[in-house]
């Protein structure tokens, strides 16, 4: 049996991911894939429950490197119990923020280092990182998920610009150092439009 | 404010480590030293939830490299919570097992690789290594563990010779690459022989 792809899409706050998810599954199904779609945080049962203990407690509960390694084991079962099964299987897997997240945000944004996050995710996903990572660029991305309602969104996206300045000089550098895995793509435009750029990156693939 | 000492426990089941702990925390006591005790896995309340998740469900609820990651974040807590403050204000801590037996258990006997462990670690914990580790060696220590009542000591107690010749052939090299943090104890005779020996080796300390 031929194995499915896995596909991430990352970016700042509010830059279209959650809409893209939907309507790349929705084009792959139309070419005939069977398509899984799951997000992080979160994506199986153990790292929902990893994630309910991130959210208890008050800023003090963790420290960053004790969140950082909670994030790992998560992504570890997320990795364990759904992504590579359905892979295995023949499926493509679409991921709305995986690894890049915690590299720019806790490692670049955050101030833990984007190698060092990168060696403890590296440690439990070992070979299942994604084939291909789209990440979503938009010049509005900031204002936009500040401007909406929302619980979460406002917790991190009521965060100084500088913040969110750095989140995206992080995904950047990611970016810049694996350009064969992470695709800067534009999203400014219509949906329609930022979908079929999507696409276009995975004629390769397809 | 003088900084106190960071000392481990360490060996396999049945060694005599929680024998030895409060018996040196005592002759540290009775030397005027302050004197916090600790273990793990567990030894904050964040430790302790982490530990509730690792024991939920069964055998196929997390993976090796999961599990190992699930430690590493516990641990951190573990320092972050209540080691470093203790030390920080001038204490002795003395902790029955810590790191070692992460690299010994997960990393050595259960295949994962003694230094891929130590790195997950090291990113939590960072400069909080054991100032010093007593690693108990008893010639009976296995058969001792699976002689025993118990919950946990049956679980892995009782798993077979060949496990526990490999925990502790995992901690002889750890021991032997970091010979001035690690000491190796011969803990038979008399418990109060094996403390004197004990503190024999704390003396550059004190
Ligand atoms: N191309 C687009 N043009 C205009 N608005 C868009 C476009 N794509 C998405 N939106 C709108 O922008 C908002 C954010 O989109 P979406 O939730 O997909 O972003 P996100 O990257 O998933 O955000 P978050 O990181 O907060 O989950 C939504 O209200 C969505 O309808
Ligand atoms: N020097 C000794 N001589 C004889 N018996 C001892 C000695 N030290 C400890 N024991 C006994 O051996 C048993 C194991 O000791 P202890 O619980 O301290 O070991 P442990 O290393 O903490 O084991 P575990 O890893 O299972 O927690 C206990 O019944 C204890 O009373
Ligand atoms: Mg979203
Ligand atoms: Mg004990």
């Amino acid at each position: 049996m031929k194995c499915g792809r896995f596909i991430t899409l990352e970016g700042g706050e509010g830059v279209g991911k959650s809409t893209q998810v939907r309507a790349l599954a929705d084009a792959l199904r139309a070419r005939g894939l069977e398509v899984v779609t799951t997000r992080e945080p979160g994506g199986s049962d153990g790292a929902e429950a990893i994630r309910r203990l991130l959210l208890e407690g008050g800023e003090e509960r963790w420290s960053a490197p004790a969140e950082a390694l909670l994030f790992a084991a998560a992504r570890t079962d997320h990795v364990d119990k759904l992504v590579r099964p359905a892979i295995q299987s023949g499926k493509w897997v679409l991921s709305d923020r995986f690894i890049d997240s915690s590299l720019a945000y806790q490692g670049g944004a955050g101030g833990l280092g984007i190698e060092a996050v990168r060696a403890i995710n590296a440690f439990g996903i070992e070979g299942w990182f994604p084939d291909r990572t789209l990440l979503l660029l938009h010049p509005d991305g900031a204002e936009r998920a500040r401007a909406r309602d929302g619980d979460e969104s406002d917790r991190i996206g009521g965060r100084p610009a500088s913040y969110h300045d750095a989140v995206e000089q992080a995904f950047r550098d990611i970016a810049a150092a694996e350009p064969d895995r992470v695709r800067l793509i534009d999203a400014s435009g219509s949906p329609e439009d930022v979908t079929e750029r999507l696409l276009g990156t995975l004629e390769d693939l397809l």
